[in-house]
């Protein structure tokens, strides 16, 4: 039986869910998030591995978020994917069998909304592979009496100068109907009739391919092209990217392997903001 | 044992071969072969069937050609696929499991080359869903005595005036990383070193890719977008799409739901000749 959103959540942890992938789906997944052949030759075509793109990751960690629904009174109508992170312990092999642990972190009382923080440690027979963070926000569902939680208002705020390094790409007219064979169907990103229901003025594209367009520019900008130089790297996702929009990724390089991040679209608006990476110098 | 080319093999059949697809595969078709959602929502989106693009019989169909290796003696360095058809019987469904024969329809003699007709019957529990047939050229498998088979130069030759209907669409720089997940991996359509070493400049589009983006042009051009009216499609290849170019189909109406069909570049150069449409008016 499904319990009510408490602090009482914290803590509580899934059975792990088994989750395997192939080269196809990794290829799959990086034309999903905007790799071309043309410089990202690794990572969509098996004959050079292929290299798994580092935010492949959220992939079998959407799994973690899984044991929410059905544990945890949660109205899905009024769920906000907010925030994700990825903190990588080796380099992501093209063919994984995993287990996925879900865990809730973290529960706060916004006043109107709830936010659950829920954490995914995904291991393979060599032991933990990668870890998983998502921040949930239920709109309306506050005020059960719960810690506010730290103010995040701060939070990797860019320098006031100009970034030291900038990626631009453009999405496809389809971008988000090949994103979504990645498991992620949500007719809201596909289905214009869904999108305006929804109060929006047409289907937008999923934050999760964003965030795959963002982790591609920090492995060519910060990382020469090298995924296993990418360790981690966390966002929240701020704005809508609609399909045509480009993604234009700036990067402030902060301290030694650290990089404040943040993407906005050429219409000027930040899609992806509060954003930290962290690679191999 | 694999036997040699000869007009013996006329009529041989090979063992079924089971294949099964699901809306994943059809949409992951759809976007391989440049479907997009503004326009085609109802071949991307399982919301809406998904419908399925009468081409994809072409992936199960080229299961017919899998008999061909190790039971002929065929050096596939030398192998081109010359012609493709298919013939539907009713509108694929979105979910299909079938048994696919194949059988040689013919062998022809041309000198240096030997043409070999492969013909694929793909059945599902209610009956023959759709025939395909592909024509392969062996290049310096000729001379072993058997006939030429009749001139095909005139076939389906376009009226001498402009087209009835024209289709404008264009590939992608990634089309062929993204149509060969269909189980299509040669790599002389992605790795430019495979490619030079075959003598191309560089990586060129699969011909069945084209072949699907002229079929859309005929479901959009001549069946109002309706797949269910499709009948059949033969086609021959007559040159190389590079990533980045456009396919500009041109379509004569010949006869009541009979139309010539040709498609060519915006450098001019044909790419797809000598094809015919039948369509339900």
């Amino acid at each position: 039986m499904a319990v009510p959103i408490s602090k009482d959540l914290v803590g509580m942890s899934f059975e792990p869910i088994p989750f395997a992938w192939t080269s196809k789906d990794v290829m799959l997944y990086a034309l999903g998030v905007g790799a071309k052949p043309d410089g990202e030759l690794d990572f969509v075509y098996e004959g050079k591995g292929p290299k798994v793109l580092p935010t492949y990751a959220v992939i079998p960690g959407m799994l973690s978020m899984g044991g929410l629904v059905g544990n945890v009174e949660i109205n899905l109508a009024m769920l906000l994917h907010g925030e994700q992170g990825i903190a990588l312990h080796r380099e992501i092999p093209p063919e994984g069998k995993v287990q996925v642990v879900g865990k809730i972190s973290f529960v706060w009382d916004k006043g109107k909304a709830a936010v659950i923080g829920a954490t995914g440690e995904v291991s393979d027979k060599d032991g933990l592979l990668f870890t998983t963070t998502a921040t949930l926000f239920i709109r309306g569902a506050g005020g059960f009496g719960g810690e506010r939680g730290p103010s995040t208002a701060d939070l990797n705020k860019p320098p006031e100068r100009k970034p030291d390094v900038t990626v631009e790409d453009e999405t496809r007219p389809e971008q988000a109907a090949l994103y979504r064979l990645n498991g992620d169907p949500n007719p809201i990103h596909i289905d214009p009739d869904f999108a305006k229901m929804a109060g929006f003025e047409k289907p937008f594209l999923h934050g999760l391919s964003t965030y795959g367009f963002v982790g591609r520019a920090i492995v060519k900008g910060l990382c020469g092209g090298d995924a296993a130089r990418f360790k981690s790297f966390d966002a929240r996702f701020a704005d809508q990217v609609y399909m045509g929009d480009k993604i234009i990724t700036q990067m402030w390089k902060t301290a030694p392997g650290e990089a404040i991040v943040q993407a906005v679209t050429q219409k000027g608006n930040t899609v992806l903001s509060q954003a930290k990476a962290t690679y191999k110098e």
